[in-house]
């Protein structure tokens, strides 16, 4: 198999600067590590927990942003849209359209996101068994689009709780999909603070070395500088001063378990 | 509290005149028991488990049928939607417009259902604690529009299955809005055929009594006359022939739990 | 089918005047609402959650307090046993013997209750379906015992927390046992205050009409005068006071759903 | 932390020369991988699903087989008891005595065990949290005895299933006691055959593998020459053929994970 992926940056494009300065630090660890990498922003958060929750920029301010970060970085880039008249749009810039969990099972979306040529991320909803990607596969499949990528980010277990069935990630693996493992929203606990999602930022490098060492092809964290600050998924998303080494380590595990450690 | 409500139809409009016969006998038989019966069928399916099933007449021919229903039959009806934009029309001829589980926490949808002004029922996602639709309530809420019904369909318990935590029905009762035990919904197993959801009609009868016994105050059925060629849910719906019968036995039970027994 | 049974008592037996006095007040209810009625206690309680808490008087001790609340009530008695070795002490004694959830596939157990010849209640373990009861049934029924009640009691879903699917009522009775529900457990919340398990007291309600909604053979309660002061199961457990109200609630209901209402 | 330590050998020790047999086979391929090991037998399986179910040689002969491999390999060995009256003779040859998951919270059983002075294995419940193991170790600490492991093998998903939560093994190990992963009954689908629990060995590699990049501090496999053939748990029983491989993968994932590869 190929080496593994990072997918990274912050959970939502909270302004201009402060997105171009993650991206720009995610690269030059990149380079370092000599790992490979897709920057990550979502410019609007459309299922918030509460209704005052910061959402984000919006499609086109969002979009130009991320059109900076190609243009200034050379990363390629994802996000996430919530309704099929965004494809057109998003398509102009996005590397990757990703499918949120919620709505990984309708149908105009993912035939939208499909028909646009892109890579289509779609992450498995919390209620879903992971051979039923197979139907969602199948729906992005009918546009003739086969590069689909599937993510696990963990299944409803009880209230308030996500469980990562890591048989999950080679399941849905054997279905010829390249699978994603989501580690920062894994570890969300939803509606866990009330008025918003708590979660357990403690998790995520245990998660991660666990899924990696199954063998998966890429990782999706989401950065921040701050997370104490983070205008979303703080309590779950890693702080890039601890992204250099932990990365190491997921390469060295890959490595291991896909049989290309050179050394 | 009021008596026990049905809310009662097919799960998609199949054709129009098979969608009047349905209300008409669902009417005749409301008028039999002596219930109330707001009138259920859906435009569009859409997020069935594969891309090849039926997803109906689509918003403009779906609301027309509603509309003869309403005009011939004086029934009140309710419908999903699954875009904002679908609101306006819809509002011209629901008394109830629908939110499906799976977008539960869309909050564009929400708002744009609450602005509307009419009663807007939300079903609770699978992955969704009860305590956590008081969240829900307050995005439809901050419209202005306070006439939020609160449905309970079931929660994710391991793959391909729901459970009922009969809990949430009181739990969700107590945040103020009505509550709805949508029976047929909750005993689905989700992608239990494979290329489609698989259903155990055999409880549909016991889950209601139970809701019906905690107190809530409606019930949902989808209901057909003739389950096995049903275009949708054949397998969870409940045929019209048993109607009558399991009705009684319901408004027997909510007359005794609501103290309401004029006998 | 039957009218309703309701097995009621305090979780543990903790001395001899109280636990006559809470057998004497059941009784005195029974009578006046005009429902069956079995006594229950425990003798000790060999899986407290820690070490620390209040077991009960023991095997001889307990057995003996029993008896005299058959002696001089002339209620059936019915208590759980942990070992083989205490079945042929407790069958002197006891009318039902009990089998708790955690051990309900100790072979050995099983065998030795059915041995007896006393009728044996299996408590389904929080982690079995329904249906493997059946195997359960086939152990005791090995020794030519076929009288097996089988209780529901919650199932795990998530940490800490229990619930109740009803449709397993109606699984299980198609085997052709009878089926208790034990409302006063299936609201346990596991491990849920850290060194003792919580529960809320406040469903047990409604959970017990919804079961008997469904239809079953007899409902299980643990009582106690002042549940706020018991040694054992407080949170979970019904107060003396509301006895008489709620059994009068299940015995309208019940009525209904077994079509023997004579009024 | 230390290297990673494998307890290995057949679910129930079927016959003496098989069980040694399959002991002297692990010990030289332990000498090949340059990995600790212990040999683990059971001599009674006191919970099986079906009543017709081999239950295993009995304690004596049981014992007696174990002390050969003690003697004859200079292994250590462990086994699971299922009454407090074992563990006096259990004692006597065991170095490790096994709680199994479903006895976890018999007090009596955990306070013989601690008694004896042995190192004790508690399976966690497959109904307990990871932090509820603390009033477990309280029990057994309580004798003096704090030479406690704790075993993940899986919790309760829905029916039929369990679902290893990675995060267990991290909350566990905070408590200070080493933690086990045991990942041939982690795969189990309890009752899954019906009369029997069905198994999918396909991923006990993954889970292992998964496990130790968590980092833990032994792995747990039951291990058969023929699992075709195996008297107990054979559709979960790792083949010998393939321990060498996977043993080897197991190791260098923990050298990376523990830092301490040499190479």
């Amino acid at each position: 198999g190929h080496p593994l992926v990072l997918i990274a940056g912050p959970c939502v494009i909270e302004d201009e600067e402060t997105t171009l300065g993650i991206a720009r630090q995610l690269k030059s660890i990149a380079e370092e590590v000599g790992g490979a990498l897709v920057f990550k922003g979502s410019f609007d958060k459309a299922n918030r927990t509460s209704v005052d929750s910061f959402r984000g920029p919006g499609l086109v301010e969002g979009l130009r942003i991320l059109q900076r970060v190609k243009d200034e970085l050379g990363l390629p880039v994802v996000s996430d849209i919530h309704e099929a008249s965004q494809v057109e749009e998003a398509a102009q810039v996005l590397d990757i359209i990703q499918i949120p969990a919620f709505l990984c099972r309708q149908t105009d979306l993912l035939i939208a996101a499909g028909s646009s040529g892109r890579v289509v991320n779609v992450k498995k909803g919390q209620f879903l068994a992971p051979w039923d990607m197979e139907n969602v596969v199948a729906k992005v499949g009918s546009t003739g689009n086969q590069n689909v990528l599937l993510t696990e980010r963990g299944t409803t277990f009880g209230y308030n709780n996500l469980v990562v069935d890591m048989r999950s990630l080679a399941i849905m693996r054997q279905g010829g999909c390249p699978v994603v493992f989501d580690a920062t929203h894994a570890v969300q606990l939803p509606g866990g603070a009330g008025g918003a999602s708590s979660g357990q930022r403690e998790f995520v490098g245990a998660l991660s070395r666990a899924a990696v060492a199954i063998g998966i092809d890429a990782l999706f964290w989401e950065v921040h500088h701050d997370p104490a600050r983070a205008l979303c998924d703080g309590p779950n998303s890693l702080a890039l001063d601890n992204v250099k080494k932990l990365w190491r380590e997921m390469l060295a595990i890959d490595s291991i378990v896909k049989g290309t450690d050179a050394s």
